[in-house]
């Protein structure tokens, strides 16, 4: 049990709070959690959306990849934006009404979800497109939210 | 189409080369990417080793969640190890070893991946003694890993 302990204590730099997994032990670990899953994300959307712009040629299977990943991460971002999300100090563009219009934000966070499931849907027919028509959608939704809750 | 374009140029902040999608514009978005995968796997990893360790209580449903999670993003940040993440400029701790010899990196990483299925699996009998057992083996792939190929 002391290996566990000690290979626990080393080897994982993330910490936990005892009383749920949920939180974060502190705001800056949330917020470079939640920068982390959107950079991810963002990255395997951007490469549907530049199939999509015609920057690189359609492949279907690369399209599929990249979707199943970018919905997956669509998923985890939001717990750290969560009460123990608030304050941190390290570089970030989280503005206060995340947390003033929490109800708001899960609405967008939603939505982003939603619209992520749509592309991913389309990208299954094999058909450039059937993602073309709802890659709109799923771009506007994070331009939406990032007006609204993402200082430049 | 010219709204695509716009939202693809707008709203997507990660670049691709032409070449190929496992290649990034710029070292620098290579590194941004693997460190954010693996900020995000160590979340999830650190989640059960929390349990492992006794520092919070173990619950099998949260236990199988982060498990799951890390697997998924275990498989993801190596394309950011390849070629055209060598010479980032960003903070970063991969040694140039990464890319001197890159078949012991790979042979890293992929015992990496298949000892955190093995911590799936284990997580899968909802038996935490299964878990602290697979869980060393894991943990200890990291650790190798990083003794060889990050700097502190």
């Amino acid at each position: 049990m002391k290996k566990f302990l000690v290979l626990a204590a080393t080897v994982v730099a993330t910490t936990f709070s005892a009383a749920s997994y949920a939180q974060f032990a502190k705001p800056d670990d949330a917020a470079k959690y939640r920068q982390s899953a959107l950079t991810v994300m963002a990255r395997h959307f951007g490469a549907v959306g530049a199939m999509v712009a015609g920057r690189v040629p359609y492949d279907a299977k690369v399209a599929q990849e990249n979707i199943d990943t970018a919905v997956f991460m669509s998923k985890l971002p939001w717990v750290g934006f969560g009460p123990s999300g608030e304050g941190a100090t390290i570089k970030n563009t989280a503005k206060p009404e995340i947390w003033k219009d929490a109800a708001k934000f899960k609405e967008h966070s939603e939505k982003m979800q939603a619209e992520l499931v749509k592309v991913q849907t389309a990208a299954k027919t094999n058909s450039l497109d059937a993602i073309k028509a709802a890659f709109g959608g799923a771009g506007g939704s994070c331009k939406t939210c990032h007006d609204a809750f993402r200082s430049q």
